[in-house]
């Protein structure tokens, strides 16, 4: 099956797409240097209105309200962001999501919780291809809980879960191939075997509807800078299923995760539901971008983004066939569409040299060691046309 | 003794303040109502600067280098900023301190960490009267390791200390009563114990030198939105003596703290140096307001600031004394400059009320219980014809 690649079908899966209007949504690349933006997977691009709210914050909310805004608006920010987010992009009902500190210290307190949920079982499940972050963190709260880090290969990680684990831990969509695991599926597996799961949703939000609560979800992590194009280090979220709040604990207890931050009480005392998942003050600035990413995500709707990025990726795919599979390349993400998350990987033994040059000419993708080339597709602002001009150069540039 | 608390004397030392002209640097307060702000210990008003380089940075940064910004120079903003820090307001040599995370995150990977240091010692020592998080903290952290939290009233901290000490945990200036504890002379005492000491800065960093090196300290943390006007939850810092570093070790493994953060490594292997104690992404835009700040203090020079707090401290207590105390009012601040941070608390049996109503008429203060009213000092900001307008209008509300 050959597929239309040419100009003209990119230019007509532009003028048809549902989307393309939100682009203006979005600061213009100043750079004439930029060919195409295929990074979004790993910094998305801001929105105009997120420069607009940051100016507003700092002359009316920090400089008229000064600290009578921590009472009237920012101590709520953490689980009334959470709580949208929730809705938007999660699949969660309230009250179980907050947005806080980075996702590394939100995924070690849900280790934490969830282990210290499982009390006499002494394994950690994760994959040897899980993103060093989370298998660190793994090996880290294994080493000072004396569990053992039980590492299973992506495809049969539900399989090696069995009576003694604690938790599993996996990511929603691979950092590196794109594939989605079902999160269903495979919480429902630990879930028969006495287990919980924490879900690293990095790569998921954002791309693909998430649907923690239907899935019976125990806890879940991700960060807000890319798909949710919240900015560079812009807060994590948790979420925490509402059956485990009354035994949630987590050891970082700052003041925002008492039951009275202002109470100044002799004993910490967490806070009833998700607010004792909170530790330091909220980071504001920060929750500037995830507000505005996180409103832009619920008008366009989770729904029409993620056919986009379907549609994108088959794009890709067909543009890779014609041009780059007869130049050496591989695709190492799915082609099934239902098994392929927000970006697409090639493959080729010179990818680290290779994606240096593209970089130089204006082709914005991102290289993942050994030899991976990611091709970012971000639906709110990703254009079929720029795809293909991108693939275009990267023939041009490895022929 | 009688101070001259003239109207023609608070022009006089305004007309005299070195740092007067500092004030047109920050955003005007635009509320008409606010009488004096005088809670800079709590949130610390914005620069122009700031608003400026936000936008600055989303637009031209974030918006126009896009991804190539991180290798280009976000990166190593924790370092680069954490040394000026250092630098302007810590007395740190470069290569020990980072800009990451929050105080509570700062303050839990410090404490692991020290406590980590001293293998065998079973107490961990602080002050019944520091920090709910700090308290809150150390309980947790001793919990965790199995350590038997060793409760000192402030004045006796050092005394309490002895050869079963791992850690001692302090705030260099107290929340409450602006009492400042001899960081020099408690490290002297608890390392011929043979512990460590973890300080906390937050409410000295920006307000009065801190000279870390000279003093041989372990490990110090703090936050910037209070002196140094970085923003409602700007990052934190973390300081960790460089003869610590080889040892230092801390649980949250994610990847900004490994020696290779893109290498994809099968195991962690720290970076060498301070860099160990990051875990998650650089929020960078709450690291803006840091930078602002940083930059603005080495210009005024902490000497003069320091100056100006002191003198602002006794304006205060020379106008308590002669209009407050009579109505009921004590200070619960040293009168002792030397003893003093930047703030002064007077206690009243009817503080929490009172605040109330002082910040309904645009006096904003801060309460802490169960009956403290802080007026906080900023040196680059608070005014003493401001301050006056302020205890006169404390005067006529609580008489």
């Amino acid at each position: 099956m050959t597929t239309d690649i040419s100009p003209a079908r990119a230019d007509r899966l532009d003028a048809e797409d549902e989307l393309a209007a939100f682009r203006e949504r979005f600061v213009p690349i100043g750079d004439p240097g930029v060919v195409a933006y295929l990074d979004g997977n790993s910094l998305g691009r801001p929105l105009r209105a997120t420069a607009e709210r940051l100016r507003e914050l700092v002359e009316h909310e920090w400089g008229g309200r000064l600290i009578r805004a921590w009472e009237e608006r920012w101590l709520a920010l953490p689980e009334e962001l959470g709580d949208e987010l929730g809705r938007v992009a999660l699949g969660a009902a309230p009250g179980q999501t907050i947005v806080a500190d980075s996702t590394s210290v939100c995924l070690y307190k849900t280790l934490r919780a969830a282990a210290a949920l499982r009390p006499g079982r002494d394994e950690i499940v994760t994959d040897t291809a899980n993103f060093p972050t989370d298998r660190f963190l793994v090996e880290s709260v294994a080493a000072e809980l004396g569990l053992t880090v039980r590492w299973a290969e992506s495809e049969d990680v539900a399989a090696v879960a069995g009576p003694r684990t604690a938790v599993v831990t996996l990511s929603h969509v691979d950092y590196r191939t794109a594939a989605i695991t079902d999160l269903a599926a495979v919480t429902r597996v630990v879930h028969e075997h006495g287990g919980l799961v924490v879900w690293d949703l990095c790569h998921s939000v954002g791309s693909l509807p998430v649907e923690l609560d239907a899935a019976g979800a125990d806890f879940a992590v991700g960060c807000t800078y890319k798909f949710l194009n919240a900015g560079p280090g812009a807060p994590a979220f948790l979420y925490a299923n509402a059956r485990h709040h009354a035994a949630f604990g987590q050891p970082v207890t700052g003041w925002m995760g008492a039951a009275d931050t202002f109470g100044m009480a002799a004993e910490y005392v967490p806070a009833p539901g998700i607010r004792r998942a909170l530790s330091g003050t909220p980071p504001v600035l920060g929750m500037v971008g995830v507000q505005e990413g996180v409103a832009l995500l619920a008008e366009a709707g989770i729904g029409r983004v993620r056919a986009k990025a379907v549609a994108l990726g088959r794009w890709v795919l067909a543009l890779a066939d014609a041009w780059l599979v007869p130049l050496g390349f591989t695709i190492a993400s799915p082609r099934d569409d239902d098994r392929r998350g927000g970006h697409v990987t090639l493959r080729h033994p010179d990818a680290e040299r290779l994606s240096h040059v593209l970089i130089e000419h204006g082709v914005l993708i991102d290289f993942r060691r050994p030899d991976g080339i990611r091709i970012g597709l971000s639906p709110l602002t990703t254009g079929f046309a720029e795809v293909r001009r991108a693939m275009d150069r990267i023939r041009e540039l490895a022929g």
